[in-house]
């Protein structure tokens, strides 16, 4: 079976995977689902849940689509090539509770062709991040802990380096550099080699994208039932306009999507339910919210760099719930 | 006196005149100021509203800034030049009232300089847009023959050419070209000449700045006390998200200002302050909030092309209140 066959197989495999076990997580609201044709070739599978008692939106969409190189691909993308393919999943989640991070992943597979039909590229990419509002360190080093052994299985040198990829790439550079979130995976323009051939690459995605069950929900079942103030609703809010601007300003795939006459509404399923823009927002001194902020300025190693004196000041702060 | 100089005190007259009147109508809020430097040259001077009775969020800007050409510049730009210079004014107001329309101007002089300082390019640019969430064929009529007048004093063929520029600028492109409002009138890259010297151009920005009060002002005040249902505001911040959609995305002057390292807060202003997005969104068939996406949809002549149909189907319509 060729690989691209492979591919669309685990994204489809896995959709239905993660929409039930968020189901089941959630305990009330069920996904709906649209399917779509693109007019220029392919089309998607989308899935989006809302008003949920633990999820306010979230979609896991798929997508399998194709066409013709055209001039806009060509200067955005700056790719060469008669034809492409492209097929992957993707998924934003917004929980309600602000003490619950919201998670994205997205794992893709791309084929460039020759005039003749044969295949001139082939790359894979994907990645997971995470986006919490108030930091529980032990929440974000399990989380990172799992894409670790993802890529430790694969090749030790990955975690720092797609770890880094990640830091680098969900970045908001119009504000100081601040990232989105506190980061996970992410890697992109990878190529099937003697060494790691297509195979591995499917693997390693498909690996990645089930490690969401261990790495993410666990979280959400900790965190879902704790109570919250209005002003934490608030930040998380201020929070999601940051989310909105990454998205729309620099994230690639939305505006390659947006660009490309894809599918509107399956591309800003990503972005949050409710969401506030306030004239320069500062979280007052020496509060989670300052001191969340300040990781999303100066992202950590999580897994082995922070001192006990960070998570001591951290332990002692959250102590919200 | 140098062009340049008198577009600057245009600018921030313009921008004294028009706070104050923004805060007679409120009768609570009064606009903070901040002044601020821009680290390569120049700064600016924000000032914003919020919280008012009548203005949910607002701020009228100005800023002089110049520095040198970069390649992000030309390429982003396609300019030419060894140094530049810009400065203009630009104003974004998001009312409480999902009655009363948001609005938005901005007048703006560019000049691009030769490596001995010579002036290489100069030109005006600017306009007035509005974004009701709901349809009163008046105001909106109203609206476009106060510019309306502004552009015949100056040429008889620019309204029409104008209102034109508006509705072809102010468009979410990624959804079937919705606009983001009810146009108005937009210009750019006008360069001075024989028949109409600079001194022109910039009578015409102050003849169309000094127009926003009484083409905007008199709509919040005959709309601003309507009494409006949590279903109104519902759709109040879902089409802010399309406003969002649009700054974000697509709008050549905020992606222009957050690509050159521009003052974040100053230019992100113009986001509105809560705002919704739903997946797939629908108004209700045969709605006011159907009827206004239409016109989203497919802009009108405001001023002559309007059928009395129309007009009466409208008139019945907007009942609301």
């Amino acid at each position: 079976m060729p690989i691209k066959e492979k591919f669309i197989t685990l994204i489809h495999s896995l959709q239905n995977t993660i929409c039930q076990a968020i189901e089941k997580c959630d305990g009330k609201a069920f996904f709906k689902t649209d399917e779509w044709n693109r007019p220029e070739g392919g089309g998607g599978i989308t899935k989006v849940i809302g008003e949920g008692n633990v999820f306010e939106k979230g979609g896991v969409n798929t997508s399998v689509v194709y066409g013709d190189v055209t001039d806009n691909m060509r200067k955005q993308l700056k790719i060469e090539g008669h034809t492409w393919f492209a097929c992957g999943i993707s998924s934003v989640i917004h929980p309600l509770n602000p003490f619950v991070p919201t998670v994205h992943f997205n794992y893709r597979y791309f084929e460039l062709y020759n005039e003749d039909g044969s295949i001139a590229d082939a790359w894979f990419g994907g990645g997971t991040d995470l986006t919490p509002y108030y930091l529980f360190y032990e929440d974000v080093k399990n989380f990172h802990l799992a894409y670790k052994k993802c890529c430790d299985d694969f090749d030790t040198d990955f975690y720092p380096l797609f770890k880094k990829n990640c830091d680098d790439y969900f970045v908001n550079k119009h504000r100081n550099n601040e990232r989105r979130g506190v980061g996970g995976i992410f890697y992109d323009y990878q190529r099937a080699s003697p060494e790691k051939v297509a195979g591995d690459w499917l693997k390693f995605a498909s690996d990645c994208g089930h490690a969401f069950l261990n790495a993410y929900l666990p979280i959400v079942d900790k965190r879902k039932n704790l109570p919250f103030t209005e002003s934490q609703k608030y930040w998380q809010e201020i929070r999601r306009g940051r989310y909105v601007e990454f998205n729309l300003v620099h994230d690639r795939g939305t505006l390659f999507g947006l660009h490309t006459n894809g599918r509107t509404e399956s591309i800003l399923m990503s972005l949050p339910p409710t969401v506030r823009f306030d004239y320069d927002y500062q979280p007052k001194k020496n509060s989670e919210e300052e001191e969340i902020q300040e990781v999303f300025l100066n992202p950590k190693n999580w897994i082995d760099e922070i001192s006990k004196e960070e998570k001591n000041a951290w332990a002692q702060k959250t102590n919200t719930c």
